[in-house]
């Protein structure tokens, strides 16, 4: 059976609030052409595609989001996206917010297999930001507001992927927008020897809270830095795919980029609008780095490691004193 | 106090298994010297810094290694570090092979403050390559037979620099070469609110085992990959230090670098010789990342990192089975 595949990052551009879904799933069924097009057996999509980056909204009652969420996938609106998948014989990633029946609300990411069965869900462990108002920020970022922390780890199946033949597998693994900055949740992925980490995210290009100590250029910087580390520490390929542009009159940046298990880039949006680049990927490419340098077994010493979960915060050390002299 | 000073990486060129410490240390020495002038307070030495890298050596009795090993720190070959460290009020960090009393072996670093007195010491934890002698490998790579891992943990504590006025402390910790690509450590270290990670490597150009999967240039990359994502992801600056060039007719490669808190590169050396360079430090500014987008009291969530402290190796991850149609 075959390792190798191709896979497709499908950037948006943005999303305004006064656009509905069905505008977003027109967009969505026309980039998932093109990357059937250009040979990919699966397709991934930003984090919370179907509407505009919302968490940038206050509402003092949260019944008055409800309409930015998902109660059930497909729906009337998004069913296109379902239907083309199949058509086109392909797989796909997609964020969105969901809602629970009972009324919980996460920030998921769903894969899609190409007959239409979702294969994986993932719910946003790693919400950044803050749940009130904040008066000071020109911009807000609620998703502490809207959504409560996932509640379904970080899991890792072993999936047939679609395109010609849907031959190819892959352990998949999935993260969202700002759980790529942590380690943690990439190891945990790699302990289950994931080959493929597909996640979307709506990444502000400008850092409200910078405090003059960040550039602003570092803010792809740092998403890139973060996934190409990801990627090598734990031999896997990273499909990571922006909601860009001006939303809203906010400005969110692109730079989606598809990584191998070297941390390299392997391909790179270069706008921030509705974009396709792709990357073959040879998953037996996973095994150098899994059995040689980070052959976890051989090397890793969790005895040392015990503060990554008995500590949530950080501590101050101990201060140093001189011997008597 | 002024939370500013300013830091030297001294990367050294190669030491031939035929020197003895006696000119490791004069080289030594005028590194130091060369980075008092440049205004340092504190002095980053490499990973065995003392003698050739001899863990490309087999010995199949371990006693003919003892005389690569320190029992005693200062002794007479080294104290002219101390005196100099002394006399120009600086602080160094020192990477050697101890042998303790009890016959015991580790690959060991530690900081040491002007006055003499050491301030924190630090065993290497992750030992890469092998025990036994491998045939196929051109060069051996013998970390696990010459040393067990190191069982101090990752201890940080906060602590005088040397330098004018003596006055600037900074949370210290250490790492040593491999260390820097498992964000375990990093995370211990900053789960500590660490500031100043001080780390020397000695790191072979090319990587005997790449199968063809490796191109050789990725192998500073990596390096640098590594502790630009570990700053960045805990806040804190780093001084990562080679011993660089072609020892015992096996090249290692330099690029010593310092790294801030946003995980840029503020310095890297540009031989594989002896060379100094500086950067100084602000430690307020590893308040924004450990504040705002890396508080990790706010952010963490340990309840899905289990994984992490209880499996050693990965695992496999289950098979999906598409539902009965």
């Amino acid at each position: 059976m075959s390792r190798r595949t191709i896979l497709a990052a499908c950037q948006m551009g943005p999303l305004q609030r006064a656009e509905g879904r069905p505008a977003a799933v027109a967009r969505m069924v026309a980039l998932l052409e093109k990357a059937a097009r250009m040979g990919a057996s699966v397709a991934v999509f930003p984090e919370l595609a179907l509407t505009t980056f919302f968490p940038r909204w206050f509402h003092e009652d949260l019944r008055e989001a409800d309409h930015w969420y998902e109660t059930a996938l497909p729906s009337n609106e998004t069913a296109p996206l379902w239907e083309a998948a199949r058509r086109l014989g392909i797989g796909f990633h997609l964020g969105f917010a969901e809602r629970t029946p009972e009324g919980r609300r996460f920030n998921t990411a769903i894969y899609v297999h190409p007959s239409g069965e979702t294969v994986l869900k993932y719910r946003k462990v790693h919400l950044p930001g803050h749940s009130e108002y904040d008066p000071i920020r020109k911009v807000q970022h609620l998703e502490k507001r809207y959504f409560e922390p996932g509640d379904l780890g970080f899991p890792v199946v072993r999936a047939p992927l679609g395109g010609p033949g849907g031959e190819t597998e892959a352990n998949i693994g999935l993260l969202i927008c700002n759980d790529r900055r942590w380690p943690e949740a990439w190891r945990v992925l790699g302990l289950q020897q994931v080959e493929l980490v597909m996640l979307g995210y709506n990444t502000p290009s400008l850092n409200m809270e910078n405090r003059g100590f960040e550039a602003h250029h570092l803010r792809v910087e740092h998403s890139v830095l973060s996934v190409r580390a990801g990627c090598y520490q734990n031999s896997c390929y990273a499909v990571a795919v922006a909601k860009a542009g001006t939303e809203d009159g906010h400005e969110l940046f692109g730079h989606s980029v598809i990584v191998n298990p070297q941390g390299e880039v392997m391909a790179q949006a270069t706008t921030w609008e509705d974009e396709v680049v792709v990357a073959e990927a040879d998953f037996t490419r996973c095994e150098l780095g899994r059995t040689t340098i980070f052959d976890f077994a051989r090397h890793r010493r969790p005895e040392h490691y015990a503060r990554i979960v008995e500590q949530v915060g950080s501590v101050a050390p101990p201060r140093w004193s001189p011997a008597e002299r």
